[in-house]
């Protein structure tokens, strides 16, 4: 029997044109396939017909399957043999939990490697024309995750996030982007910095409302946007092009000012 | 004559095989490529013979072309009808100056689109299995340049680069990373956090080592690292793999805890 092997691969956003060429050599090789929900139909068409597929994000009663549960499919695919693909949305390394699947991986043995993905802030930000970093604007980027454990409170360094010549993005920060920009607010970042939300980024459904830190809690709740949506603070925003197709909560004229 | 177009496109970190497939069919469908000193021979081998290719990386006496004539170079080609690709190492947003180009494209009417890239920083992390963030280690990652405007002075907000929890990426630090470190010590980051510096990643001959960062500003000089190099700290460097790579500077006992 051949020996199996498990790749961890970044889907990056959801258009599959964002696909590494590498990414895309693997999923057409793959005998098998274990998929994220965030992992879009467009891209699992690139699987060959006689693979297994296997849903992740979901099970019978629509619970997400247990991590553990995650780990041990993949150690049991490839030590049947199998050429398995774990297909993570975005990056596997950044906030995907692609490092427990390493981890576990490591520890029973099995060979495997690590495919990095287009980011969704990256590809966000290029679609919009919005510079992460700017020379004038913008000396970093900061990307934090707005999802906590089940019952664990938003613990961050609240002083740092809130210095405003960093560029701060949010993931998964639908539910708690209202206390998040409270708090970025009461540590001292400007009630008026802009804040650009894109629901869907880079899929045929995509949102986004540009808003400011003091507006933002109230203007995703009366938008209603669909997960996933990503939240980019920051100065940078105020030079997002396209504005023709946000839908505007911050005034005209403190959009594309150096456009 | 048709209408000219300009794509700046991110190149990824240098392996081929990390393009989007974006970025290789518009390299393979260009009239002019102008590219930058950071994008390996082997992504320059995709463009088409007949195609016209600008080094924006050198001059007659070794010095960089000035962004302003970058910009006006892009700006003719499209006028003269040319499909242009802007290739840039990494992603176009995050520190390549990408937003002064799209900023004097827009400016002159020119259409334009920009295509993301895999960063340098996610693909040196899936390379060496080491997860940018981790439930337990790092809530989060921040990107930061360690290469300031001539003369100036690094101006961080250090206490919140010193936050122990987040994962601390420094693109082109050669120059000034023992500076940076002992800022971070200064600010109260813990001396003994690892540090990884990443020479030429993803490249041929890229190299590696494992510090600290009470010693990565020596051991780097000592060691002499070709540039591009790039640095990550925080605890999530222990999980990095195959150590038998590393050119250890760290305790062995110290690394691989996780694993």
């Amino acid at each position: 029997m051949k020996e199996g092997r498990v790749f961890l691969v970044g889907a990056g956003p959801g258009d599959p044109d964002l696909l590494t060429l590498k990414a895309c050599r693997l999923l057409q090789a793959a005998e098998a396939v274990v998929y994220d929900r965030l992992v879009s139909a467009a891209i699992l068409d690139l699987v060959p017909r006689g693979a297994t597929r296997i849903d992740a994000g979901k099970q019978p009663h629509h619970h997400p399957v247990p991590q553990d549960e995650i780990n041990e499919t993949l150690i049991r695919l490839a030590r049947a043999g199998r050429t398995v693909v774990r297909l993570k949305g975005g990056d596997p390394f950044l906030f995907g939990r692609g490092g427990e699947e390493a981890c576990a991986l490591a520890a029973a043995g099995i060979r495997f490697e690590v495919v990095p993905g287009v980011t969704s802030a990256q590809a966000c930000a290029a679609n919009l024309v919005l510079p992460l970093t700017h020379r004038d604007l913008s000396q970093g980027v900061h990307y934090i995750t707005g999802h906590c454990r089940a019952g664990a409170e938003l613990a961050f360094d609240w002083d740092g996030l809130a210095e405003p010549r960093t560029t701060l993005v949010v993931y998964m920060g639908l539910a708690n982007i209202g206390k998040i920009a409270g708090r970025l607010i009461a540590h001292g970042r400007d009630p008026a910095t802009p804040v650009l939300a894109v629901s869907r980024g880079t899929l045929p459904d995509e949102r986004h409302i540009i808003s400011t830190l003091a507006n933002i809690g109230t203007d995703v709740r009366r938008t209603v946007l669909a997960s996933p949506t990503l939240f980019i603070v920051g100065d940078v925003v105020r030079l997002a092009q396209k504005p023709g197709t946000f839908e505007h909560v911050l005034p005209e004229e403190q959009l594309a000012t150096a456009y």
